[in-house]
């Protein structure tokens, strides 16, 4: 691609670092900044870098939090003794979304994923490891993506946790509700069957 | 979507504003930059202030351009009495990696669209007139899209012009090369027929 000028082809090419951003549609997005007031541009710079620079992660369950230790965690009436480890942040607001859970959170912040140069020591496990050694935990909720990334860095985690006799769950994997039986795949339907659950509890939750 | 930081939330929101980008994927986004190191998103910043603040228009074209007269107006060895009238810079990127024109360019800056609330006085149509009026244009290509805006757009400055007696033309619209002719739409098929070329003329352009 040919700019007419630098500075273009500069704000362009940041722009399609972006993950899924080619340089067709950094163009496109370049351009309609462009024809937006300058404040648009000036705001959205803003954001970012102060966003980038000051944004802190809770200290005990790496959610990314303004204070030193998040919202949830300073929570006192949530149930400090059940904590749901999950991927990222996204997950966190996911399942807070459902007002399901009282319990806390634990921001492994990644899978492990030897393809993408992911180990286990890049991951905040060793500061799960440690809450659950002090013996006050009561149970471990794992509620990782279904791949097999996410299947490894479960196993993982569990392996690591199995020495302090902590409860384990994983969150029910089965056919979404709405869907229609035909479509499922057979190893979640076949799972499904195997972990059925009886009717009146199913009734609970709705 | 209930963010745990309020300095995450603003950089969503903003970057949620760019077309084409909802809350979701700004979310992935900013993450993304989060994970990466400080410098990535000062450079993006940085890139995208300076470009909106110091880049110009082309006097003549109004091409985006680092300077008063951009690279191809102030080109010697191209033919400014050939002017090709464009929507937009992306236009004049396409067709200068063509390699086919060799003369000088005019963007519009957009189409007539009362649906978007543009009307010909946002567009740079009166800077087109005042060439064609000085009498030293040979001819003035329309490279416009081939929808209701662009044609509107085609019509209305055509008819600007008319009075000037510059010869006008606009670029071929036909079956794509590489394109298979029991897929074509018939309004396109239909005017590939009505406007075919000398097979010896088709064969040059190869």
């Amino acid at each position: 691609m040919e700019f007419s000028s630098k500075l273009l082809e500069k704000a362009v090419n940041e722009m399609a670092q972006l993950p899924g951003i080619g340089k067709r549609t950094a163009l496109r997005l370049v351009l309609h900044l462009l024809k937006q007031p300058s404040e648009q541009t000036h705001y959205l710079s803003q954001a970012l870098t102060t966003m980038r620079d000051d944004v802190k992660f809770c200290k005990n369950c790496h959610n990314i939090s303004d204070v030193e230790v998040c919202e949830i965690c300073s929570n006192t009436s949530r149930n400090h003794k059940i904590i749901c480890v999950v991927e990222d942040i996204r997950d966190v607001m996911a399942i807070e979304n459902t007002n399901q859970f009282k319990g806390i959170y634990h921001v492994l912040g990644g899978k492990i994923s030897p393809i993408d140069g992911v180990g286990p020591s890049q991951l905040n496990i060793s500061t799960l490891v440690s809450k659950v050694k002090m013996g006050v935990i009561d149970e471990i909720i794992f509620a990782l993506s279904s791949t097999m990334e996410g299947d490894t860095t479960n196993f993982y985690v569990y392996k690591q946790l199995k020495e302090f006799n902590v409860k384990t769950s994983t969150i029910a994997r089965g056919i979404a509700v709405g869907d229609e039986l035909e479509y499922a795949d057979e190893v979640t339907l076949g799972r499904s069957i195997v972990q059925r659950v009886p009717f009146e509890i199913s009734l609970k939750n709705n």
